[in-house]
């Protein structure tokens, strides 16, 4: 215990020296996305290879298809049998508009007071993910100044695209399998159950995309001329949308729920005593009453039934006014989210089959594939790891760790199992009033402070031994 | 016979200079609706006024909310009861955009041919409507050269707002009601049956527009965090235009084909007896198979019944790509054509209704009112007017006149019934490859000749004299 004690104390005697640290890495401008910031995220780059090396570890620059991959290695020391930790974490961040929505310039970060009173850091990226990801690496470097070496092997994989193309880390770890043997990733770009209570996600929905366009008369006609006879592709497309669930918001298309296998009670249960109420959850964004599948409940629709959702449809006159014309065309842009035992190939599948069955003989329909297929992922939550990591956040805040899913997707999670074979630890301290991908994002300094100190107890726990 | 006669060798003798008269008129960019034309309205309305002073008619411009209109008047000769004839026609024409589709520049009006070796006048407005209304006028030109004075007392109205905003003659004429006493009003717009056969439109369809927002959560969800257990506007919106049909084509808001009459079988046989095929008619537009209500015909569908159509649907993200968003609204924009005996103002309340009736409680509706409502209208066929204009048709063409309807609407039909209590005898010569509001419009000389001819034989039944 004295061993993490000494660490805690470096970590605490610290806390200004890392903000520092963590407002030196937010002046960099590292839009991944806009190749306008090219620049800023080769320096960015750069400035976590000087601090990977800070840390003693052998560091380099790989290009991959997108922006470089910074890898950082420890040096094997002597023949004892170590667990091999992948840290992954990215240091692109989304792009700041609308700039005129911030109260300071997003990448000059400044301390400031949060709704609740509390000290917070504001800059982009100072949440997602450059201080979450600054919290374990903070950690380690007080382990190490303390205690001299880590007790693991560690890579360290922080890559550029995280928020734009997630092909190109895809890309890069298939090809480059070989180069990244661990025993676990650990993955700090999640949130906390609340403010009080720290939480470890252990499932991730998946996702697939489509457009679909349906194509009607050869042209634009006149609603007079032809309103009646002429079908009408708007009206298509609405009726194929409708049909696609049925009155209880099941989805009604053939063979859509293959391979999903039910909760368990103990699930549910668990699931149940964290106490969501859709009206808090929901009343938030406007909403009061839950709209989804009937006999689920709320966290149930969202971390384990899949979705079929329309983010955008199009057709027809947009103008202002009325134009009375019968669409050549109407589109729609899908996601699917998917869970655990659902095939993302066999979903657009059976989607597409859908469609064209439920297609009138008017009617052509063509398909735009979008992006790449991620899979439902769940975490054993049995794992030694998900243990030690239970441990050591009940630790440092004093609250049963949560074991919560999340409806979104982290496509590189299914990279690691799928590429490497490995299993990720999701632990994180984002909150959700942290304004992550919004204007005026910011980081709790107790989230960076807290959490680096969590990151620590989990180190001790590792050093405990018995984990791999 | 001998009195027509000499009207029609006039008009043949007459038909080049009739074309350049029609070129004449062509040559102004009358364009109602774009205020950079206003100078051009204005001289296609003085020229105008100088031809019908020429046919000696007393005239005058009166101006109205949108563009002048254009009035004159026959002065009465003696104290004999004559019918009197309130002839209608709009000297505005479409916009000629897209220019860079027109074969020559679109009021430089020149002859050509046609696709089938024809004779052919290209020019925008050469049809729709400056070349039809001089058929009328032309046919009284050469009328009154050779008898001095035309059978009946004449009022002819020319307007400029008919292709934009048609509430400026509307109110025009529920102001002046009393300055437009007649027994039938005479349009001159419309088509003929096919090349060789004429036809009297005696039904045309109304129409009301309206648009409707579904408003769901308060802001842009992100479908990963909220897909589920969040409303979803645009699935909402499909739903809703969805139920509005059933799985026979028929429209389920409640209480929408009150006040309809079945089509009599007479007139089932007659439009039989037109012989038109679904696959002709809709193949022209790259579609095969009537859409329209199950167990009505094609022209039943078209000119009998009435339609709900989406013209415009738009909500969430419509760029390229996927984006993973619930959208806060969605929008569809609708027209609604109606039939004889259905009250615009009751099928906007029962469509509203509707709407509410299958609004999920997290959502909202707003609606958006647009244009203004017209009636179906329906003339009777066993009008004198109609007889008369059937003898005359069929003296010039050697064929029975259609009488056939109109799926499209002509708001002015409605306004002259409204404001003035009168019928309209709709005769036009029009021919569905006129590319009427498309580039490269075009008149036929034949039409032109012809419809002219037409006219004169139409004079010539009034002339024999019991009609009024």
């Amino acid at each position: 215990m004295q061993q993490l004690q000494t660490v805690l104390t470096v970590i605490d005697q610290n806390i200004k020296q890392s903000c520092a640290t963590l407002f030196d890495f937010v002046r960099f401008a590292s839009v991944g996305t806009d190749p306008a910031y090219v620049g800023d995220c080769k320096n960015a780059a750069d400035w976590l290879l000087a601090y990977l090396q800070g840390l003693g570890l052998h560091t380099s620059l790989h290009p991959t298809t997108g922006q470089p991959a910074v890898i950082g290695r420890t040096q094997r020391q002597g023949a004892t049998a170590k667990p091999h930790i992948l840290f992954y974490g990215h240091y692109d961040v989304q792009p700041a508009e609308p700039f005129n929505l911030w109260h300071s310039p997003p990448f000059e970060p400044r301390l400031g007071k949060g709704a609740h009173g509390q000290d917070v850091m504001f800059g982009r990226g100072t949440s997602d993910d450059k201080g979450q990801l600054l919290t374990f690496l903070e950690a380690c470097k007080a382990w190490i100044k303390c205690h001299g070496e880590l007790p693991f092997d560690l890579t360290v994989l922080l890559e550029g695209d995280e928020e734009g193309d997630t092909s190109h880390l895809d890309r890069f770890l298939a090809e480059n399998s070989d180069a990244f043997s661990a025993d676990v990733v650990f993955i700090c770009d999640t949130e906390m159950w609340n403010r009080e209570t720290p939480a470890i996600t252990t499932s991730l929905r998946g996702c697939i995309a489509d457009e679909i366009t349906i194509h009607g008369p050869r042209i634009d006609l006149h609603s007079g001329y032809y309103g009646g006879p002429a079908v009408n592709p708007i009206k298509v497309l609405s009726a194929i949308l409708a049909k696609m669930h049925d009155k209880n918001g099941r989805i009604t298309i053939p063979g859509f729920y293959n391979g999903i296998k039910p909760v368990t009670e103990a699930q549910k249960r668990q699931w149940k005593s964290l106490k969501l109420k859709p009206s808090d959850y929901l009343g938030a964004v406007g909403l009061k009453h839950l709209a989804g599948e009937k006999g689920f409940s709320l966290l149930e629709q969202l971390w384990a039934r899949p979705t079929a959702e329309v983010n955008g449809i199009y057709g027809g006159y947009r103008g202002a006014g009325a134009k009375t014309v019968l669409p050549a065309t109407a589109t729609a842009k899908l996601t699917f989210r998917l869970v655990q035992g659902q095939k993302p190939k066999s979903i657009r599948a059976a989607f597409r089959k859908f469609v064209k069955a439920n297609l009138p003989t008017n009617c052509k329909v063509t398909f735009n594939e979008q992006g790449g297929d991620n899979t439902g992922i769940k975490v054993s939550e049995n794992s030694t790891w998900v243990s030690a990591a239970s441990r050591a956040l009940e630790a440092e805040w004093n609250r049963k760790a949560m074991l919560i899913g999340s409806g979104a997707s982290i496509p590189v999670v299914q990279s690691f199992k799928e590429h490497l074979g490995l299993d990720c630890l999701l632990v994180g301290f984002a909150r959700d009033d942290d304004c992550i991908h919004s204007p005026n994002e910011k980081y709790d300094v107790e989230s960076y402070h807290k959490g680096t100190r969590s990151w620590a107890c989990l180190i001790n726990e590792i050093a405990q031994g018995d984990l791999e």
